[in-house]
């Protein structure tokens, strides 16, 4: 048995931006398994901007975490202990298992990891939910066509990154938007991004943007919200196509936050936005996912990932991840690999 | 010959709420006719939301009026002279002739007058754009099934009033919105709406609707937008669709107003929201004039008109029905049908 399983427990509901104190490390004992469970040793953890909304009271598509509950959370982990058939010891799996050491899980919506000849860090980033969300999202919504213009926003990001590559394979003109230079180089030189606007690096969103896409913008995929999404409107196309995966600037607003109306350019355009939650497409994960590791394995879909070490520091590794500290993936690293 | 043709100028680009100075009348002659032309004696005009547009210096999905030129409109009228083979003496024809008397067509963009049984004043609303706009736009974007609540926004025009009606048909729930007590009785004591609620009559928009969608919103029709669609907005249901069809609450705002940021609801209700104009559904056309025709014919679709006697009162017309005085499509007479 384990001695003991280290958790990260939801101690507050955060007002505004989350702290360090609105979590709280305990320890706890894991009881024995019951026939159909088996234990997991956490190995990844994933932190996510939608975690930031299960903080809250209200009920938005999921229920939020309660207090004192085990914050949610994507793990890779292996099994070291099991009394169900299909998840033997030995086996690498990914769940939702939460912030913790050690799991016990009866299998309900869990894989075992497929990430092929790729880490399997990778099984929670480009070839997990946030590759999936990527790929359903943007080819679903967006219909991207050879040479249309797509731009990005929280294009650094897990999800964002992999759109805008889809997009480039797709054969689109492709600009990001990001939060550092590092992040608009990392964009422009690794990923093969057209272009990229640091947005700290301007008031000006709309004239920046306008000069990056000086044939509009049919296609814009949208993690971020605000002012920069404002822009982005203002551009678009004649028939543009935009999906909203995320709205990172406005997660941590305390009450419903002002914006310039902006349904008469749907109809000035002809445009569609269109909202979505990956789940809606899950009859597509088997495809999307064979897509997806193809192009990971012959090298056309890159990705990166930062590491940060130790349960313990997950609340700073989440906390980092909102204020964009992260290129690519923000992953917890709580024990070794096997 | 024709002696004088009365004309209706755009005299003034109007700031905020037009006013009938910005419009002027006049006396102008008519040239001969060229071989391939007609003479289109004016019956009936349309006056129409998106005229408001059209007086603005800035180019949105059409170029605008310019200063002394006739005010652009849809009129039924009677072929009086004619030079085209097509359009000979005693034809009734529908197309963009503008506000004045007479017109001078080479046939462009023109149609027949074909309403059958129904008068030919319907060739501009139920069975003419208005129509064709509600029955294209609502069952292509909303996409409508049996026992869906559907709200409809400036449900007592003559587009709205067409929406809720086919969604009546569909076997929908149909809730209108309308800026009268008058027009609520009309929408449910002769067009069959479930319920309507006078907006003029609450400052609680979210509330009253609330009451009225107990089962929440699956389909939207906006003709309005501003605080009514921030309301409706935040009744959606999953998979929501929201068809923009008019924002006529904008149309006189002088900066882009601003309001609650809707994007997130999107994502939160998996939710659809698109613009649309009408020609983008021109190869529809004759398959939806067919049927709402038939419906025209055996009592299941009602129209009403208000009708202002004279080309001279055609400003003032307008103006009322952007003030909302108008139940169903407004009209001006500007002569007697043969």
């Amino acid at each position: 048995m384990v001695p003991l399983n280290r958790q990260i427990l939801l101690a507050a509901r955060p007002v505004g931006f989350p702290k360090e104190t609105d979590f709280r490390l305990v320890d706890s004992s894991l009881p024995d398994l019951a026939p159909g469970q088996f234990l997991v040793r956490s190995i990844f953890l994933s932190v996510d901007p939608y975690m930031r909304g299960r903080m809250n009271d209200r009920k938005s598509y999921a229920e939020p975490v309660g207090i004192d509950e085990v914050m949610v959370g994507g793990v890779v982990g292996e099994v070291i202990e099991s009394q169900h058939e299909k998840f033997g010891v030995g086996k690498l799996v990914v769940g939702m298992f939460g912030w913790q050491e050690y799991a016990i899980s009866d299998g309900t919506e869990v894989r075992i990891v497929d990430t092929g000849s790729a880490p399997i860090s990778t099984a929670l980033g480009v070839l997990g939910m946030p590759g999936l969300t990527a790929y359903c999202g943007f080819l679903d919504i967006c219909q991207p066509k050879e040479g249309e213009t797509v731009v990005v926003s929280g294009a650094a990001g897990a999800v964002g990154s992999v759109v805008g590559q889809i997009a480039k394979l797709k054969g689109c003109q492709v600009v990001g938007v990001a939060g550092s230079d590092a992040k608009v180089a990392h964009l422009v030189d690794d990923l093969g991004f057209d272009a990229a606007l640091n947005y700290k690096s301007t008031d000006d969103y709309y004239g920046k943007l306008r000069e990056l896409c000086p044939e509009g913008i049919d296609c814009y995929f949208d993690n971020v919200g605000g002012p920069i999404s404002d822009a982005a409107f203002a551009l678009i196309n004649r028939f543009a196509r935009i999906a909203i995966c995320g709205q990172i600037s406005q997660y941590n607003a305390q009450k419903l936050e002002q914006g310039p109306r902006l349904l008469w350019k749907l109809i000035e355009k002809q445009a569609k936005v269109e909202g979505f939650l990956v789940f809606q497409y899950v009859s597509q994960f088997r495809e999307a996912m064979q897509q997806l590791s193809e192009w990971v394995d012959s090298g056309k879909l890159k990705y990166r990932e930062r590491i940060v070490d130790g349960l313990e520091n997950a609340p700073r590794a989440f906390l980092e991840m909102l204020q964009g500290e992260n290129i690519g993936k923000q992953l917890v690293k709580i024990s070794e690999a096997p």
